[in-house]
């Protein structure tokens, strides 16, 4: 199906020019025409691709996603097999930090939409929902880690799931220049210790 | 100095117009002319006080600060004295945090401007200096409680720093409603929990 193949190339194109205006010129000149230019195509092209600001927005928000989820399993598969549960949560970790390049763009990609997503209803299910599957899956990740002894059953899967997402709380101190990115690797690290350390 | 006063407190009518602007239209609709409309004031009338949109959401954002570390105060206040250095680290944290509407003002506006900053190099100082200031105080905070023996001299002090600083990462989880308030609070306490005991 070269022309489906064809269509869904487009579309990536145009989120990566999507990227970059968000993160060269912010989100607020993230608008159709703007896409269009940066893309270098005709609005009326973009608008064959996406109908609507939205429905790009949300497309170049879930490639982001997937861009994410292709960098994680890629550094998996360079792990040793099977891979320790804590060396998993480290990779998704620091995959959803601004520490390289890419990772750069998906992250203010993220934050935006977000930031978006609260006043628009739409927007804010499609956040909603990826963000719960975000969760769920680092949830199972802890839970199959207290199964295996790795982690203490003592922990609250729950909590210690939501303690390894705010991690990425990091981003503002990294994106600011305020804290290095050894010194965000260095509190990743110290948290995992504490996670898989059998005493508490 | 009633003039000066005055001048004051347009200033900070106009930033709360804009703080509802950003929560309730987004960050795009924050434009100088949307903030007069929602001000009840002409735009003439908001440049008088505001010589461009950069200084406008400056100006919002130390304020949006200023009030949060108000808050802060206030419920330091009404804790035992001397307060735990435990209980003082919670409401820091707790305050940053979208857990009351006075709050989803201020992170909303905090987490707009850090996004603007990332292109716009004279925000990006204002951003970097304020982000930079919080971290000191929450460094001293935890340096005074290991001087005092409450949190143990095992301890990295740049690193539990940065590991309080990056629990305001429960925020997407929060604003989309994928946690509840109580959850957050949970993860919070287990956090503080452990880096107040005497242990590890």
């Amino acid at each position: 199906m070269p022309k489906q193949v064809d269509h869904r190339e487009r579309r990536e194109a145009i989120a990566h020019a999507l990227w970059r205006v968000v993160e060269q010129q912010g989100w607020p000149r993230a608008t159709m025409r703007e896409v269009a230019r940066e893309a270098d195509v005709s609005l009326g092209q973009l608008q064959h691709y996406f109908s609507s600001r939205a429905s790009m927005l949300t497309f170049a928000m879930e490639f982001a996603a997937e861009q994410t989820s292709s960098r994680v399993t890629r550094n998996l598969a360079g792990l040793d097999q099977p891979p320790h549960a804590r060396d998993v949560l480290r990779v998704v970790v620091t995959e959803m930090l601004p520490l390289h390049p890419e990772a750069h763009a998906t992250s203010r990609m993220n934050a935006a939409y977000v930031l978006e997503a609260l006043h628009d209803p739409e927007l804010r299910v499609v956040a909603r929902v990826g963000l719960r599957e975000g969760r769920d899956k680092v949830e199972h990740l802890i839970r199959e880690a207290m199964a295996g002894g790795q982690i203490s059953t003592d922990r609250d899967p729950a909590i210690e799931t939501d303690l390894i997402l705010s991690l990425t709380g990091l981003t503002p101190l990294l994106e600011l220049g305020v804290i290095e990115p050894e010194a965000a690797l260095a509190a990743i690290d110290q948290h995992l210790d504490r996670l898989f350390s059998p005493g508490s």
